[in-house]
């Protein structure tokens, strides 16, 4: 696509010209003591105050409201690689969700690197900026040791949202499910297909959600990932230890026999014989977008509860309900990291929106309900105090 | 100072209270259209061309109108060293100003660190995320070396405020002051004290403009600049090379025998008896804030024209008659750096903002004078035409 092929009457160019974000002032700024307050000299005062006390900043900066979408344009939304400046506007949009659902000021990094040391070492730089490291299509493995690295490194939360902020919403999606079904998330079996980004987190998640991590399968490209297999990275050798306690190996068909729970979050496909193959009363979370791993249709013939990515069917897996509410939840505790106990809070807190209207086309709520981001940061900055990462 | 010293109805904090910026969305988002538009899936294909066409992020981000106010901290207003967090409210405030007078949407970037070779990675790894770069409160000599080696790197303007936009500035006094004393800016003797980050932008910027080098003396805390003096830093030795043609050396009071212009960016003091010596009918810019090099009303008594830094007293030298307008006529321009040319191009433009009103108490606007920056952002923009740095 070349300037000389876009529509200009195209509503997506249109609505995206001049890009979809401004800075604006929340002070007055009309006479000379309003500029003697909010400038020189009167900032000054405010400086020294930081500078003998720095948690200060907190009170009289804006950082305590501001969070970081920070990308290294690795792996943007299905596109892959394309870079700094071609991701911009997705992570424009992040900052405009950020806003719209969680009331958090974002602002849009993209980084012209994509070597680890040097991304860590940007963003510790960058650090007192902001309240908030939010990582965005970075990817794997190296979102990995890029979180890890941060979250030591720093006291402010680091969030790799397409890892958590994916799972977290799983989580609550799956957790309603079941719910629904009557079943307990300890007694399930569950195959996730996928073992990048999302498919580690959503693992993680689960397993610290309450599901039994013997009975968890994760399959790659090249089928069941277990102890016995060669070559398997860093990653997914700790995948093989932590799930798969029988040592199972084979493709998705094979791992699905029996399964009551399908998520996949790998963009590959998945036929329909092999859904069909699942326990019956399962449940297919089929996440891939544009195109589902299976048809939700298809899926639905042999699922007693589908959802997808997508918002033209049911049940749409958006990290939107989560990503808005657990920055603004983290913010509001001043918390120094988010914890496995803040991203389950942040699960049970978007389950418990849709508790009293539950329905197999409505384990999740809209994308745009207005209810979820307030409920996830009351219950992300309850749970930041109770696992004593809160400073406020 | 602690939070316990803090007067809460100070009005100064008051103003303070959760920093004095906010990011807003520029697209609706109300329904499931919106969000497929401003987001996923239709962000992907702004995304895609842009990947095809880097230009195009010029067009379809923020970027086009956004400047990162970069600092380390290490030379804030007169406080010092003070650190990234204590310098915050500085740069949100020089952020308010930029969007208030240039319509420039600015992000205050405070760094973790004071090493000039990471300061120089990051600011090169943030670049794709901006349209332009402002230094700020960046010690000297550091910040010559870190702006010269980023305006090197980066295909945008990249302009340290302190240096060139106090310079700027100065000129524009200067012009507009000689202008009434029916003078010419080639026959001046001209004394500069401080050679810092400003003094050596302002004898560049003077020269520039056209005031004969040989007749400019700088001087520092041991006096005038010189060719035979010993230890010269790199920066010093270009200053004695570039300026002091007659090799003249001694205290800043033999300096000013005879001199027409004093500039004061030194923050030391000169004596009523140094200003006496002076030519009759001479130039006074005592720029030091708080307190001028020589107070204006002493100054008052051997000059002309009498200008400072402050608020209170006539002839307001204040850097944001120059910031707002350059970074919005050099965006307007899609500019790929700010030459001297376009330093110039400013100084006329504020200068002939109060040509029609020239007096002696009014050689420079107000800084709250809303016709300043689009007249400077006008000159700038074809100045960078002019130059050949303009890619639109």
């Amino acid at each position: 696509m070349s300037a000389s092929t876009i529509d200009p009457t195209d509503p997506v160019f249109e609505l995206h010209r001049g890009g979809k974000l401004a800075v604006a002032s929340t002070v007055p700024l009309t006479n000379r003591d309003d500029l003697s307050r909010a400038y020189t000299p009167g900032v000054a005062r405010v400086c020294e105050a930081i500078a003998a006390e720095p948690a200060l900043a907190d009170d009289y900066t804006w950082t305590s409201h501001t969070v970081a979408v920070v990308t290294d344009g690795s792996a943007v939304l299905g596109l892959g690689n394309i870079g700094a400046r071609a991701a911009m506007p997705v992570m424009e949009g992040k900052a405009v969700l950020f806003k719209q659902f969680g009331g958090v000021d974002a602002v849009p990094i993209c980084l012209d690197t994509q070597d680890v040391d040097e991304i860590v070492s940007v963003v510790t730089a960058l650090a007192p900026s902001f309240g908030g490291i939010n990582l965005e299509d970075i990817s794997a493995p190296r979102c990995f040791e890029i979180e890890r690295r941060l979250d030591e490194a720093l006291d402010i939360p680091v969030f790799h949202d397409d890892q958590h902020g994916t799972a977290v919403v799983v989580l609550a999606a799956l957790r309603n499910a079941v719910t629904l079904l009557d079943r307990k998330l300890s007694d399930l079996r569950v195959v996730i297909s996928g073992a990048g980004a999302a498919g580690v987190a959503v693992t993680k998640m689960l397993i610290a959600g309450g599901v039994n991590p013997a009975e968890i399968l994760v399959c790659d490209s090249q089928g069941i990932i277990h102890r016995g297999r060669d070559n398997l990275s860093a990653v997914k050798a700790e995948l093989a230890e932590l799930t798969n306690a029988s040592g199972r190996s084979g493709d998705i068909a094979q791992a699905l026999v029996g399964a009551d729970v399908f998520i996949g979050v790998s963009g590959g496909s998945v036929s329909e014989s092999a859904i069909a193959g699942m326990a019956s009363g399962g449940i297919v979370f089929a996440l891939a977008n544009p195109n589902p791993e299976v048809h939700p249709d298809v899926a639905a013939r042999h699922a007693a509860v589908v959802a997808t990515g997508r918002s033209d069917f049911p049940n749409q897996i958006n990290n939107v309900l989560a990503f808005p509410g657990i920055f603004r939840g983290a913010l509001d505790a001043r918390a120094t990291r988010i914890t496995d106990g803040m991203k389950i809070a942040a699960a049970e807190a978007i389950a418990g929106v849709v508790a009293d209207s539950l329905a197999a086309d409505m384990i999740v709520p809209s994308p745009l309900d207005d209810r979820v981001a307030p409920a996830v940061a009351a219950a992300v900055a309850e749970a930041a105090r109770r696992d004593g990462v809160a400073r406020a």
